[in-house]
């Protein structure tokens, strides 16, 4: 069993997500964290605690960062266009939902859970990684203990979704994201290389909602606002799984193509929050800032439709133990 | 015939470059400017009197700039290590050599040349993009009298070569190189994306030396040291032909793969001289510096083999009118 922490921001991509990992029989889902991101913090810890009341989920939720790690950033959290002004699709979730939360701030809770189970746990950080840093610069030590982090975020050989350069969650805390990649611990990026390869149709959606339960119809329900977004803005008829294939590379590393190579990010300027790789392969550079950096795992490549059928086989073949 | 303004800081593939111009049937060489780079301006613009005193050509020479647009920031002229200290190869080039030189600065010289020959001259630059930011700067209206700017720089989709960030000419003075591609006339940018698979090996090169005449032989000798580099650094027995690549672009832009949008320039940070371009058929974005400005053209793909055949043509079977 891989033992997970979920930090997000939910978001629409970020519901599919949750299940995923909610009802893969190889995940062991130790807790949720939230972050600001899609929309501010509040709302994506009530829709947490909304996605866990929908889909009986009983994993702790604990509420993370509502602002960047350099708090002289401003921050419009402009992503509601994407994920709806709820950041669930405006599907109608209650202003409040009565859910337990851990008394905890995130990045407590993440260091606690850590030390608890140390070299066991995987951290799956798919919003900014403000959490996370905030956790490194409370605890350096307990980065040693964590076996693993994937991060949705970041595009390398491809262009951003904000800007030309920057994809959101490391544009949304570029200081953030920088902390983590120079962190002596393994963190492998999955970022718009191959989150945008991995386009689940809206065609495969309804056969999922067709052969699974009412958990994934909501599931559905919550994503049509951003499919809509998808078929308008960019032309697609379907929408890009970004956090659930994250996910994915947690059970399936080898549907990915990974490159290594100290990362890190700009931080201001016009190419504010983009990710850049020294590839280890590469021609060497002196006197830079990756000069001395851990190599970490830029996924470059994937097997899109293994990875599409990895998430509708969990979500939809429910777990043998939930049965 | 395409009249030409060769912008140049030689350096080896410079003068190598220069040698193609001079010698391809199709092209008429109304000037060489220099700029400083591979090394100081005063040793590149020696360099070109003697390349010209040595190959009998008669294109005016005028010098050009000697530190970058913003004089605030510092320069090393590193690339002493890749063309010798000399900026050719270590080969004996005397300190002073007698050639004219024209009497005004580089850019009034480009300005001045180019009204005189209104919508008929490319411009051609493969230093960092100095001198035509000052004429730019000097007389706004005569880009619009240019026909085209090829310049050779930038990295897309690649790594750079003096961070992994930013390509040589680019980091050099990245501000000139914003202003070049934010000015409403026809860039291509033949970078490295493309400049890093065009590579003459030194066996080819000895082969143009027993097919041609003492030119060649003078080329040959002072690309030793250069392919010296890319033999211990790159790993590459051969040289990358970066500048020559950008002059067969004006001959064979059939050669090459194109995208169009426009491009911008970090100036300053971490991706200081990285160049950016939002593709005119990729994702729409908002509120970015790069909204509004002129789509220019970068390069992407190259039949390498087919440019290289080119630039060997030129070089070895000498044009006609010269014989």
């Amino acid at each position: 069993m891989h033992k997970v922490i979920f930090d997000t921001d939910p978001g629409v991509d970020d519901a599919m997500a949750l299940l995923f990992l909610h009802r893969h029989p190889e995940i062991e889902l130790l807790g949720v964290t939230t972050v600001f991101g899609n929309v501010g913090v509040d709302l994506t810890t009530r829709n947490a605690q909304f996605l866990h009341r929908e889909w009986e989920i009983t994993a702790p939720v604990a509420k993370g960062a509502g602002a960047t790690l350099d708090q002289t950033r401003t921050d419009d959290c402009a992503a509601s266009v994407v994920h709806g002004a709820d950041g669930l699709g405006n599907i109608g979730v209650p202003d409040v939902v009565e859910w337990p939360l851990d008394p905890r701030p995130a990045y407590q809770f993440i260091i606690d859970t850590v030390r608890e189970n140390p070299g066991e746990v995987t951290l799956i950080a798919v919003g900014r990684m403000t959490n996370l840093a905030l956790a490194v610069q409370a605890d350096p030590e307990f980065a040693g203990l964590v076996k693993e982090v994937i991060v949705m975020g970041g595009a390398f050989d491809v262009n951003g979704n904000v800007t030309p350069a920057a994809e959101a969650n490391i544009h949304g805390d570029p200081e953030a994201a920088d902390l983590i990649f120079i962190t002596p611990w393994k963190v492998t990026i999955v970022g718009l290389d191959v989150t945008m390869k991995t386009i689940m149709s809206s065609q495969d959606l309804a056969e999922m909602v067709a052969a699974g339960d009412k958990s994934v119809k909501l599931l559905s329900d919550l994503s049509q606002y951003y499919i809509d977004f998808y078929r308008n803005r960019v032309g697609i008829d379907g929408m890009a799984v970004h956090d659930s294939t994250a996910c994915v590379y947690l059970v399936r590393p080898d549907l990915f193509t990974v490159r290594s190579g100290p990362v890190r990010v700009v931080c201001g300027g016009l190419a504010d929050g983009e990710t850049i790789q020294a590839p280890d392969s590469g021609r060497k550079f002196l006197g830079t800032a990756w000069d001395g950096q851990p190599s970490q795992w830029a996924c470059t490549g994937v097997q899109a439709q293994s990875v599409l059928e990895v998430i509708r086989a969990a979500i939809v073949e429910q777990r043998a133990s939930a049965a």
